[in-house]
């Protein structure tokens, strides 16, 4: 990793924390239980990767970074939201995140439910506070509600869920995917544009071509670390897909498949980039990351 | 029941039910089973309170009706949420609501989870989407999560469930009351206020305090209800309150004291109304019925 990126990324990280440390209640506010869980589901151990996309796509599009702060903590707040619903034992059942005990395992299921719950406002509350003309803010949270919600990433949850010990087309699996974890790196993309004014069209069509691509490239590479990580690695038990009979793009179509498909996302993805210059390095680097991670 | 106000409630109920039809997505739209549940969820019979509640505070305040739909469809939406968590078996594990199967009994659990996690965002859309200044949009955005959010409804919802087993004063009993109950039916009113421009300043705090104070009656009456109710009527087995050492109003101070209280709550709540007159009568008449309905 290129040390300007490590300093920026490292920056970036603090920033994002900052602010979501800033807009959470704090953990002696009552009710303490419930804001106690909901810093330990945000404070998690996360890489941030939307957040840095948001920071990423802004300063690709000549945005005041000032302005970034706001979106990038509300996505990464609806993140935080869903992997602990993701985790409850009526969905996934996972003990582990990160290599930390899940919320409800450290808390309770119903303080699990109720902590992720109120991320969701919260996230909202945060885009309608933000200082820039309100018909913006009022862009940033539809972009938001639509990515989050029943076509968005809560669909794709559910028919991930459906689609446990089924036999999918690739067409649905990627639709599953851009749903379930494309929507919300979509938005850290686009919502990062709507901060910069009078952002030329074929500028923001390019970007949102890259959003989807880097999207589902995402999921693609977390199913084949699910498969070829280690336990210690990625914090979770792995091949717990496998065991699940989670329809994924290696279980269907195999290891050498799904990393030809990635790699294809990325090429078509850093294609996106090219009229934005020197600009777009940091979101090239970034989808470069995403896409060849080890955890 | 005066016959002009069975009237009024009666299309009040059509109109916010023929405008969350329009805004949920179809059960046939993928994925179907989430959005099937979605539907059961919100048309579950209920009286459409905080609709109602919206409509009325709309006319004393002399708001266009074309712009209530929205708040009250969302709010409703944001109600529908909260049931299906509640009926959760981690949290008060209920299998009949309203006489009917509750949606993780209908449905499965995750799907449970999963189609009130989507009704959040769906209501922060249906406001981003109303046609008014950007300006009102986010304002009701903002008083929206307020009210469902860590210190709102979600909070109170907290405090409940530590509270089982539990005695509590009299001020924290009704703060509990005020969040977990009071902040939706509050914000129903004070939403309304949002629609019409320039309301001075006067009337809007006495239907702010008008709020606050049926919040809380309103919850009272519920526990009342949940004592002296038979299961045909409320739809749930009456005395599940006591079977689950829930803190409540009745159970702490007794049926008395809970019934003077709620009285009191009504008659200063009533007393915020006088400035308004005539305009103010159906949200009068809603004040008494939730103080005095048997159901």
């Amino acid at each position: 990793m290129p040390e300007t990126f490590r300093n920026r990324i490292d920056a970036c990280q603090q920033r994002v924390d900052a602010y979501l440390d800033e807009v959470l209640p704090l953990a002696q506010t009552t009710p303490r239980r419930l804001h106690e869980a909901m810093r330990y589901a945000v404070f998690n151990g996360g890489k941030r990767v939307r957040p840095l996309l948001v920071y990423a796509a802004g300063e690709c599009v000549g945005a005041s970074v000032d302005r970034l702060d706001a979106p990038a903590a509300a996505i990464e707040l609806i993140h935080a939201f869903s992997l602990v619903h993701d985790d409850l034992p009526a969905m996934d059942d996972d003990d582990l995140r990160r290599g930390k005990p899940t919320v409800h395992i450290q808390y309770d299921e119903a303080t699990a439910i109720l902590a992720a719950d109120a991320l969701v406002p919260l996230a909202f509350s945060v885009l309608a506070k933000l200082d820039v003309a309100a018909a913006t803010r009022v862009t940033l949270v539809q972009l938001l509600a639509d990515a989050c919600g029943s076509i968005g990433m809560t669909g794709g949850q559910a028919i991930d869920l459906a689609a446990e010990g089924q036999t999918l087309d690739l067409p649905t699996l990627e639709h599953m995917y851009a749903l379930k974890t494309g929507a919300l790196i979509h938005a850290s993309i686009v919502s990062a544009c709507q901060l910069r004014e009078d952002l030329p069209a074929e500028d923001y069509e390019a970007l949102d071509a890259f959003g989807r691509d880097i999207g589902i490239a995402f999921q693609i590479k977390d199913d084949i670390l699910d498969i070829e990580g280690e336990t210690h690695v990625i914090g979770k038990p792995s091949g717990s897909d496998l065991k699940l009979g989670k329809a994924t793009y290696p279980a269907l179509f195999g290891l050498e498949a799904s990393r030809a498909r990635c790699n294809e996302l990325l090429s078509s993805a850093i294609g996106r980039l090219d009229r934005f210059g020197d600009a777009a390095a940091p979101l090239e680097w970034l989808a470069g990351y995403i896409v060849e991670r080890g955890q």
